[in-house]
């Protein structure tokens, strides 16, 4: 855990230079716009510990394959987020000399990413080896409004020299993931030019042959007196280099706009024509213009989705940190895109989809942005079908049964673990339940029938063959699973697997039944070749007969067979020393021990809290939560949540910190890596869901605010069915406020409120 | 499964060039002699499929570790039995035309592995593409008495030509092991010679830094009208070069000398000296004297290994071909050698030691050798105690526990898979009975104090602190493991793991108490710091109240926990398209289903039989049986033997079967990567515990014979105890002969028979 980011309001700061934190705050403050994304690398040349990254959203490469031992069904291949072109490069030399921060000596260094208006600038003095000390003053956005378009406006100023100076503005496509598994780099050239006034590299990947052209224009504005302008290239790179003259004491200004323009969204063909009108276009515009609608855009995205809280200035940073990382990744605009683990924040875990974006992410675009927007999260899987039904073949599945993949970028499936590829099957209940989520919320009803039952009839289906009728039992069971707890591989009936198997049974028999009559389901029914009274009836035995692990004694559903024969031990008795168990235990160890990775168990209660009563979730959270290690980011958002409910106020709290402030703090060590942005949308759930106790049930909103006593109150916003609500917590009143022109009705600590067409209601607490 | 190997008493025989075979034939074929062994490659270039291969004994190269997903407690490197210099190159040239099989019209080709004899002859004809044709005949050997020499006989006779000819001696470290993980090559040069009497190429392994010199003589007799001589040298490579006349019609005969001298045995700084000095006496012995001698060596192993059954010569050819396998891959002299899973016929699984040797190769040793190769064997295990202690150490087991690795080379695991690394720990029980096996089987009593006992108190400690208490069940369990049936992984209370657990307690107590008051015990048990009070009672209370699986209504014991909620089918119900399971079904399948890999509950029983009545013995029998698939090379004969014992000939005599010509018919289609040398011990004990069931109880020698009815009879020798019996069954009376100067009694079919110096016992059947 480290503690060098400046508490504030609206803005990340990091204040001195520490290049053995730069990798994590390169993450950190990295910026995006759900199109491309950029780490925050320097533009200078820098030969201290970095991992240069610039991410366009779907392109990927197949990486091959690396295994130690093979077993049938896995992949050939595991797709990996590309890190694309070096766009933001621009070197200095002073009188030959390179400018490399790694070698200066820095003082006043500051870096802040502004996210009230979306920019990145870093400012500082260097004095090089020779002597020479400069004064640097850089800001750069990824625009969200020409979301093809980043810009620079990179200030410096020789602070005791005159002399000659190049610098050379570049495009760098020699680039390599950190993660290739063969060493190997994924691009190749395929065209590029330099002009005075124009630049750019088109390169493709190869075996997926995306095309990505970046392009760059440039100007020097201020005390620059130009000598000369060159140009060099080699492969997959250009440079324009300018030298000329700068005087001391007086402020140069380099202005650099670069494109990314992806074969995602333009013929191969036009790639340079796009590019050069895009960066022309940018270019003509200017920085200060890019940037001041760039703000607006920002300022939008806040009144949507805003969170602020009274009296915390450090939770209120890292939530709205959490908001602005999501904001970046993810628009909502292409239904091709999704959102992957780490965002634009870095290469690991592939930048590939799981089950996250359905268990974690989906309801906080559900409640900060258009319909759409989750909806296209829903269209991407829908999508996906096909392969997820290939997928379940590969592995002895038939009569359509799918299997969505565990990791994926093309719907095909990535991962290479057995226990894991093979096993963590309630990924297919979470994108089973994200359609009755969305709907639920949304009142999307044609979804269903349009789109959501052909997915849910495809996964009932795998479910139904996942079974097996035990004999012995005289009930079903699933046998060899992996539940979201991965600290247990291959285990039996694990309690959260077979419980999203019975709910998607159930949901898709209750889909068919009341839709009875309907053309649509007719014609769907049809051409899935659905064989009606054979299957639903087997649904039907299966719902009647699943075995479900329950202890009598201790009244906790079991989450899986032989977890009472452990040595039952806790958390808090596990020496430091040992914690995370991930790092300093042998894997058997784990597996051996009683420890919970994430929320298992719970996240069945969770989902389906109704069904239970308050003792039965209070038992299994205190049965279950003193045992769990948290050592996924996934995992105390669903504590917190249920925390709440229980009035566990400070665990709550507890709970909600370890996520709020994950990455600003690097309480993991790892955000070098990348940010954790799927756990973000994790925090918010916490937040929404948690201390506002917001819930949709049966179309009615509901919510039960509770304020930690840490805090004087808070608000956020939601749209809800083309309402915009805004609640008002604090800790003697709540306030909710319909922000639009439609009367609704809210449940408020399960008392109904109608609110009119821009009507309040405000009850003391 | 093939059939190109014609049938012969003592000889493997290939009539007729299959290229598409030579994979195979070249594993079948191979040669070897404790030291160093040679597949069946061609002495002169062969541009074909082929897969080089001679291996040094003990030389192994540290591959680092390929894995797709790190585990905490992974070995960093995978040690691989090293593909060594080619030795046995001798290169052809007709006026200027490269002499290669692959390009010719090959006719009458035979290859001839003399067991009996110890030797490899291949006669063929060859058309050159040119229309030359020759004749040939090569054989070679390595010998059997001087352990570093290999020897080649090589006739060519010019068919329908005169002319000028290259002959190209050569020695070729250059070579690459065809399962390095990186494709990387493991030798480095450190000097080489040529010369027109000596030369020799020494190279060393890089980061194990094993020295071996490979050096080679020469002589051309017959028709050859030398012209010349010359040398090239390029990396780790050197060759001769001879140029002369052929007479059409006339032969010439290569004889070529080799010794491969490894700095395991000689100081890297004698290595050349060595070499030389070997292969000079080698060479001035000559190829007839050095093959007369070899073959009298082979005749001493026989005499005491061989087996012989009447009326089945493809049954005699099998298991004279497992014989002769063992013999050449381990003769027990250096207790730093082990038996790798392919002895010197391939490289797959990298050639080191598994639980194999002592589960399914000790009792091979123990009955057909002296008994310090089976000594040696445990020694080997004994001296890397320390090693198997930090092994267990990095896992989390404290107090000097200690857990054998699933694959060794030096006493460090290698493999890479958690759940066979860490969790297929019934290894370490194999190497505790192991102990028992010897010392109940040679009566050396000794070796319990000196050797025996710090291995298995060290492993009792290991499962003192491996299984743990379960509140809920009120026994000991043991959770996470994976028995033998590797189709099941992660298993709790693998009932075969358990036993083995529990049998090595007890064993490990009884010796304790036993020797009580003995000096050398009492210095053992300072030396390991044992906490007799604690310890013994801790390891007493397991034995007491230890969990074991057992089902009353079927009446077995339980293969793990939950195994009857599986759905309970027979492989004679699955689809012939469904077999081998292992190539056709995904990972997670196999796992879910009930079909088991190799014997597992049933290892357990055979091991153990004393304590089963037959009826529980058959019942478990005729459970199990069915569901398994044999996958493994090592399940069928343990199924032989208890079908014996449950006089159930027909299904002793099909398990039997599967293993005695596993490689021989490429059963499994998987020879070209080298014999399945470990499996063929399991063939042997098929047949002396199977068929002659032969037991040592008690210290008194047990055999209860039938004979299949497809054989007349057999016949076999067995050293015990300083005496050499042969065992002479037929279908109507079993012959005991005492073949030595000390008296011994039998038991046959239960009752005791006293057999004088050189007497004997002939009963009716």
């Amino acid at each position: 855990m480290k503690d060098y980011i400046k508490h504030n309001e609206w803005s990340i700061i990091e204040e001195g230079f520490e290049p053995e934190y730069n990798c994590i705050s390169e993450s950190i403050f990295s910026l995006g716009n759900g199109m491309f994304g950029q780490r925050a690398n320097f533009e200078e040349h820098y030969s201290g510990e970095t991992l240069q990254g610039n991410y366009v959203a779907g392109v990927y490469y197949p990486d091959k394959t690396r295994v130690g031992w093979w077993k049938n069904g896995y992949p050939e291949y595991f797709a990996k987020v590309l890190n694309a072109s070096n766009w933001i490069g621009i070197n200095f030399e002073f009188e030959g000399e390179m400018f490399d921060l790694h070698t200066c000596k820095v003082s006043n260094f500051r870096r802040e990413l502004n996210m009230k208006e979306g920019w990145l600038e870093r400012s500082f003095k260097a004095e090089l080896p020779s002597g020479k000390q400069v004064k640097v003053a850089a800001k750069r956005i990824c625009s969200m409004v020409k979301t093809r378009i980043g810009a620079i406006r990179y200030e410096l100023t020789p602070l005791n020299f005159s002399g000659e100076a190049k610098i050379t503005p570049y495009v760098d496509f020699d680039v390599m993931n950190k993660d290739s598994n063969y060493d190997e780099k994924f691009w190749i050239e395929q065209e590029k030019k330099t002009a005075s006034d124009f630049s750019y590299v088109i390169a493709s990947t190869k075996k997926t042959d995306f095309w990505v052209a970046t392009a760059m224009k440039y100007n020097i504005d201020g005390a620059w007196e130009s000598t000369g302008q060159s140009f060099n290239e080699r492969d997959k790179y250009i440079e324009a280099v300018e030298t000329g003259n700068l005087t001391k004491g007086q402020s140069i200004t380099v202005f650099k706009y670069a494109a990314n323009i992806s074969s995602m969204n333009h013929g191969k063909n036009t790639l340079a024509t796009v590019a050069e009108k895009e960066v022309t276009e940018a270019f003509n515009t200017g920085f200060d213009k890019l940037l001041a609608e760039h703000v607006k855009a920002w300022a939008r995205k806040w009144e949507q989705s805003d969170i602020t809280i009274d009296g915390d200035v450090s939770s209120q940073q890292g939530i709205r940190f959490n908001i602005f990382q999501l904001n970046q990744t993810y628009t909502g605009e292409d239904e091709r895109l999704n959102i992957g683990p780490k965002g634009f924040t870095g290469e690991k875990y592939g930048g590939s989809t799981y089950w996250d974006t359905e268990a974690y992410c989906l309801p906080f675009y559900l409640a900060t942005s258009d319909k759409e927007v989750a909806r296209n999260l829903l269209l991407y899987r829908f999508k996906h079908l096909k392969k997820a039904i290939e997928n379940a073949e590969k592995l002895g599945f038939t009569n359509g049964a799918a299997l969505y993949p565990m990791v994926t970028m093309n719907g095909e499936e990535c991962h290479n673990e057995w226990e894991i590829t093979f096993e963590e099957i309630h990924r297919n209940g979470a994108i089973a339940y994200a359609i009755f989520d969305y709907i639920n919320y949304h009142d999307d009803q044609d979804y269903l029938l349009d789109y959501g039952l052909e997915v849910l009839i495809a996964i009932s289906r795998f479910w139904a063959q996942r079974v097996n009728w035990s004999d012995r039992k005289q009930q079903y069971v699933m046998l060899g699973v992996t539940g979201p707890n991965e600290y247990e591989n291959n285990v039996n009936n694990n309690w959260y697997t077979s419980k999203m198997a019975l709910w998607t049974l159930k949901y898709t028999l209750e889909g068919i039944a009341k839709n009875k009559g309907n053309k649509k389901l007719a014609s769907l029914l049809k051409k899935v070749e659905f064989d009606e009274a054979v299957e639903t009836a087997k649904w039907q035995d299966i719902l009647d007969k699943m075995y479900l692990g329950y202890d009598e004694e201790k009244g906790v559903f079991l989450q899986q067979d032989g977890f009472l024969d452990k040595e039952l031990i806790q958390t808090k008795d596990l020496a430091k020393t040992d914690r995370p168990i991930n790092q300093k235990w042998s894997w058997d160890r784990i597996l051996r021990s009683c420890f919970i990775k994430q929320a298992d168990t719970l996240q069945g209660i969770y989902l389906f809290e109704d069904e239970f009563d308050l003792e039965t979730i209070e038992r299994n959270f205190d049965f279950y939560e003193p045992m769990t290690v948290h050592e996924s980011s996934l995992s105390p958002c669903v504590h917190a949540i249920l925390a709440c409910k229980l009035g566990r106020k400070e665990k709550a709290y507890e709970m909600y910190l370890r996520t709020a402030r994950l990455d600003l703090d690097d309480y993991n060590n790892d955000t070098e890596d990348g940010c954790h942005t799927t756990s973000m949308a994790g925090t918010w759930m916490a937040f929404v869901k948690g201390f506002a106790g917001m819930r949709v049930k049966e179309g009615q909103l509901h919510f039960n605010p509770t304020v930690p006593d840490q805090w004087g109150g808070y608000s956020f916003k939601i749209k809800f069915r083309e309402r915009n609500l805004k609640i008002n917590v604090k800790k003697d009143s709540v306030n909710i406020s319909n922000e639009s022109a439609e009367p609704i009705s809210v449940y408020l600590f399960g008392k109904e409120h109608q609110l009119k067409a821009n009507g309040k209601v405000i009850i003391p607490n």
